[in-house]
């Protein structure tokens, strides 16, 4: 098989990768080791940055989203009892964030793909990227049962934190960066109607909580909980008052209850491999970085890793010069760090370390009211939740 | 002998209390345990923000330092070899801060007192303070070799980190929020132009340095250097070597050596004392709280705090009310916590830690690369650079 950029991972990076060169006239093939009823119900992301609606949009994509979705213009910080909250288009010139919910994106680009795209192979598993710094790399893989190559003259890995492209850097040119923190999210899934309208951040003295929304009528809830938690160690009923103690508030907000429908917990990690790009591979999303999930920067990064690509090869096309695809890696560093100083700036400010001091504990309060107090503060807060510009 | 103000320390906030109170008609007596030459020359801090300036002139000591100090309106930045200068006023909608030596506020200030003020007992050395809970609070001093006792409406403790004053809070009643950092600032006097006309904030690999001056004629210099590091270690070509390397810019800027006159070794912490007020006693500046000295921020919070002290004593004359008085630790604490949540943060933002880890390196430089690219982040830090609002 032969294609001009051959695509590892069918997330949303992956599959809007696809549909962005397939609008430019160049043509691609994407690789994914699930089946389609996996990568359409696995539960990931759910706030979309302005440009990540932008380009949904532009890409045709945004249809159902703008129908479903949710537009949010404001987060509100809670802490110490009392609720503040960020007008993000008045903070911002006009920008907002989208409630839609990953596997949804997943869907309608899937279905767009199969409808009006190049070939999507379900259940193709990428074994290996070959000859990255050469002119001809290649992708091996397995397809119902057999092995093949699919030459391209670029790959994409879109493949994600465990994936194979990033093996394909040779380790004397890569450089990590990496954070583990001491904590998790134990998130559930819930059927009840959201008991806020706009997402609540809330610092609390025994942790974090975090209130989404995945529609109208379904509630997304997280908990912070010590690292290496299971889920299975929380009742429905524990996890219920305990997000009930840590969203209280002095004006007497309530948190209405519902039936859990899914719980699970993740790990929280700040990672980035450098550089994004060595020959003709170019790394995309979690296959070269991740974020802690408290900005909601995750899907919006590998959004912006494609779009980047995508630009740089459209401009190829249209001029001959290589220039733009030669600054990938560093073009993207400069946005994937200052989503990585925000998700970690977000962390800190919200959770409760273990071993934080009671002067942590201080500063970490003089900040959240430095945010009640200063609208350039707010202002930051507000440009950085709202996204970084994409180029 | 009896006062209404016994006043302990005539540091700064002692000095400049005093002036406040006697613009107000209320009496006090300054106990000061050091002479008056060791009080005008010991070598402290440089700058003064807009609120500080505002009082110093308001009580008629301004004259001098409007003659001799030297008005700044930016600092610079300085990392990855690149310059970024904040411009204060424009960004703070007009204020700025003004280089003019501790040691000659305290000139200015002794001057006045002695000439108009209440008694100023140099060598009046404060032994304790008695009975703070009750009306009739009580110095315990020595003076001229003999005890005495200083009956008082109220003290203020203005005695600094090491004075007695905040032993006389129970401690069952004390809280202390304490953080030590692992490094020190080395700093130097030189008789020598300052190289740069305004202070220039570098962050380097090999650590923090700033370049700040005493005159025109004077550079005042500093290197970080590992906590417990003793000044004699260095020698002034080691230390201007030192310089030149952290200060090296890509465009070429050059640092000029001039004779070294005073060498010595500031450690840093971040210490508050909670509450600062015990029935009659109120502390003041480095009696209640320590910063690092990144943000210049010791003096000028010494400052607020008399400053609040002296309005809430004049409205308790004028209206017979208390409430401010008894007000006066929470509203202190909510500046002293954001002038420490600043300090804090500036000396993470541009000191080396010996445990940094490369991921750490890079979210502190994505924070100097933030500055350079919004504008509501450079509003913050100059916001909190020319001082929060006294109460």
């Amino acid at each position: 098989m032969r294609t001009t950029v051959g695509i590892i991972g069918a997330g949303p990076a992956g599959l809007l990768l696809a549909r962005l060169l397939h609008r430019a006239g160049i043509d691609s093939v994407v690789l994914e080791s699930r089946d389609r009823a996996y990568v359409e119900h696995r539960q990931r992301a759910g706030i979309l940055e302005q440009g990540t609606v932008d380009v949904l949009r532009a890409a045709g994509a945004g249809e159902r989203m703008d129908r479903e979705g949710l537009p949010h213009d404001g987060i509100e910080l809670r802490f110490a009892r009392r609720r503040h909250r960020l007008d993000l288009p008045a903070l911002t010139g006009g920008r907002s964030v989208m409630v839609y919910a990953q596997t949804e994106v997943c869907k309608d680009l899937i279905a767009l793909q199969l409808k009006e795209g190049g070939p999507l192979l379900f259940e193709g598993e990428a074994l290996a990227v070959e000859d990255a710094a050469t002119e001809r790399p290649r992708i091996r893989f397995r397809h119902e049962g057999r092995e093949d190559v699919l030459e391209c003259a670029y790959v994409v890995g879109c493949d994600g934190f465990w994936g194979v492209s990033r093996k394909a850097v040779p380790s004397g040119l890569s450089r990590v960066f990496e954070r583990m923190y001491p904590f998790s999210w134990l998130g559930i899934l819930a059927d009840v109607a959201p008991s806020h309208d706009e997402l609540v951040y809330a610092r609390h003295e025994r942790g974090f909580a975090l209130l989404s929304m995945r529609s109208p009528s379904v509630s997304r809830l997280y908990l912070q909980v010590p690292a290496g938690t299971d889920a299975g160690e929380w009742s429905d009923d524990e996890i219920w008052a305990e997000l009930e103690r840590r969203f209280e508030t002095a004006d007497g907000w309530t948190l209405t209850r519902g039936p859990i429908t899914s719980k699970s917990v993740t790990p929280m990690r700040s990672y980035v491999h450098e550089p994004m790009r060595h020959g003709r591979l170019f790394l995309a999303g979690d296959a070269a970085h991740i974020v802690p999930p408290t900005g909601a920067k995750g899907l919006n990064l590998a959004v912006g890793d494609v779009v980047t690509f995508a630009r740089a090869l459209a401009h190829r096309w249209e001029t001959g010069g290589s220039e733009r695809l030669d600054a990938y890696s560093e073009t993207c560093l400069r946005r994937v760090w200052q989503a990585e100083r925000f998700s970690y700036e977000m962390t800190s400010l919200l959770h409760r370390a273990p071993d934080a001091t009671p002067f942590d504990e201080r500063i970490q309060l003089a900040r959240l009211a430095r945010l009640t107090a200063s609208r350039a503060a707010e202002t930051d807060l507000a440009d950085g939740y709202t996204g970084f510009p994409l180029e």
